[in-house]
């Protein structure tokens, strides 16, 4: 007599969520130290010296009705107003500042962005491997997430595949880069081709198919490889930020949406952006850490430590034979399992102590999730685990 | 092509916001000290200097990592321990820390509560003068609102009234007392009223229907009035907070929810809550503020403010010759118009400098509402304008 899909899926935990509680008991009886929990996407990374240093600054300076009260609904003006001058000189976008509607991180800005478009029947699309919530705030106004297999070689969007699962339906695209499972930067040639069809699409069915673009590990990216601003090469682009692993801050939910002032029509998404964060009962976003991204917005914790981690997980799992996506953002190894079943394999490399997350949820299976948002200590510790691991399927 | 259901609604700026912009032009052109506000409910008093003092401590001294990082998705254990212990020793309501969930503030509460309960074709009761918001959440998981005319002499409710409005497809009556817009404290007469009500409904349709109240002002009361604690008089209850009010935070979003373990089913319809708030895009709600409000619990900003601004205002309107309901709580005066329409009355108040809210969106035309969370000098210097206006009338 209640909403029963509702109870479902707060009775079905994530898999990731079940692996770290496992992990935390795994850790009290056999010490932390010996427990190799590769399962959570949590910065490692503190935030910032500069954030303890403005949140102590506004509590200490700024009048504190104003500092807590309500914002306006998108946001702080002035806010929004340094995050559009920060895109403008970062990506030269010409986005302005009415564009801006700040958000209680990158969950909302999906939900928000979804509610803001979708009508009743319509599809959106995500390539696999895809962050397994997408189908929950999908699902969630009544739409359909439709899933394209990404190029098993590169894990990059293969646009002809693409092209078949566009359909007269087909409200919005949702890109997912750095990816979240796969580390994996989609290259500008493949956001070219994805614009290049959909342009075509658009006119084919004579309307709007719109990209939502989710980035919250935008900034985590290695080996100066660059991630195309899709603003800049699509009109009907809808940004979805948040500053949880930029400025590692996920627990204080701060993020924000751009709604591109290139596109037709676009006062009345961002109107509907506003609407829909109303309806879902988004206020505003908090309002100190709205401020404090604000002054410390192109900042980032110390990411050299996730390059470090990466390189050092990446090269030593290669080394023992594992076959790894090279992963060049974000703070995730995506293997090959090597047995058909990922679940198996974790099972198996429970015995070793290894938390690892089987990409099912994530529409890969035969394929492992593994965080190295860790200490460098734990991945050095973890290796020779990792490599007997491998050693048991060498027959 | 896109939800236009969700764009209107961001295209309708509520008449709150439209009168308060129209202050904020009004104060730049007169100087805001000749510009009478009383349009806005965003607390006048600022935090307890306990706040303060908690956030300061609390990032000069915890780990920073753990600190800004995700809670588990309903809060963090100590946090719902400390709210549920407060309850208790408040209360005495049997709560238990796995009944609460931490939310994103009041709004949060009800648009996770209404989602997690609504099934197709439900209707959900509320009764006038409401906050206009609610139509906007029920509608937004496709049921209905359906407003019961409070009574008039005192706006209680009346229980022959309800009665009659409540069908098979009653899902939920949302009770919000002290209410906004009235100042209204249901007295435990009504509350009982209203249960024996329901329990004889459930008897008779053989199914649930639920209580969600709404309280975010359930500090905020003045002369020892008692606000009867739901969960100690009916089962079948949702209770949502937020510290908004009571700790001057509107801005923070935080606040949470309580599902009675009493009710039949407790967990699943907790659980229901989980997947509600998941599937609106509600991670956990920010980190800091979690703490700062377990820590700082039971405490208020300077309530003393808004009684003396209360009694000034109100003794004075009703010298003047208007007709005022008897505010018990919350910070609001509402007062009949001086003319049949609100909207007018409103206007000819702009004369004045008088910044009132018709209550027309609240559901009782022909009234108006005061926010009296303004300082106490501007309630002096504002009436001589109450005066003049009244005057206007008197023929």
């Amino acid at each position: 007599m209640i909403a029963e899909d509702m109870m479902k899926l707060g009775k079905k935990s994530s898999v990731i969520r079940e692996i770290f509680e496992y992990g935390n008991k795994r850790k009290q009886e056999i010490g932390a130290e010996n427990v190799f929990d590769f399962s959570i996407g949590n910065p490692s990374v503190p935030a910032p010296e500069s954030v303890k240093k403005t949140i102590l600054d506004l509590v200490e300076n700024m009048d504190a009705t104003e500092l807590h009260g309500y914002t306006s609904a998108p946001g702080d003006m002035e806010v929004r107003k340094a995050i559009a001058a920060y895109i403008n000189r970062t990506f030269d976008a010409g986005v302005n500042a009415e564009d801006i509607y700040m958000t209680v991180g990158a969950a909302a800005s999906l939900t928000i962005s979804i509610k803001a478009l979708a009508q009743q029947g319509d599809e959106f699309i995500t390539f696999t491997p895809f962050f397994p919530e997408y189908r929950v705030f999908v699902e969630a106004v009544g739409a359909t997430l439709v899933t394209v297999a990404s190029r098993e070689e590169d894990f990059q969007v293969d646009v002809s595949t693409l092209e078949k699962a566009i359909t007269e339906k087909t409200k919005a695209i949702i890109l997912n880069s750095p990816n979240n499972p796969s580390g994996v930067v989609l290259t500008e040639e493949t956001i070219q081709g994805i614009c290049d069809l959909l342009e075509e699409k658009q006119k084919e069915y004579g309307h709007a198919i719109y990209i939502i673009t989710d980035e919250p590990y935008r900034e985590l990216v290695y080996d100066a490889i660059e991630v195309p601003y899709l603003i800049n090469y699509y009109d009907n682009t809808i940004v979805g930020y948040s500053f949880s692993k930029s400025l590692s801050l996920p627990g204080e939910r701060i993020g924000y949406i751009v709604v591109s002032n290139k596109m037709e029509q676009a006062r009345d998404v961002f109107a509907a952006v506003c609407g829909a964060g109303r309806a879902l009962g988004y206020v505003c976003a908090p309002s100190l850490f709205q401020r404090v991204a604000a002054k410390c917005i192109g900042q980032t914790s110390d990411i050299s430590i996730y390059k470090r981690n990466r390189d050092l997980l990446y090269r030593s799992l290669e080394k023992y034979g594992y076959h790894c996506v090279k992963p060049d953002g974000a703070f995730y190894l995506f293997v090959q399992a090597l047995e058909e079943d990922a679940n198996a394999f974790c099972e198996r490399a429970k015995k070793y102590e290894l938390l690892l997350v089987p990409a099912d949820d994530f529409g890969c299976p035969g394929y492992v999730r593994i965080s190295y948002c860790v200490t460098t200590e734990q991945i050095e510790r973890a290796l020779p685990a990792f490599e007997k691991l491998a050693k048991e399927y060498e027959h």
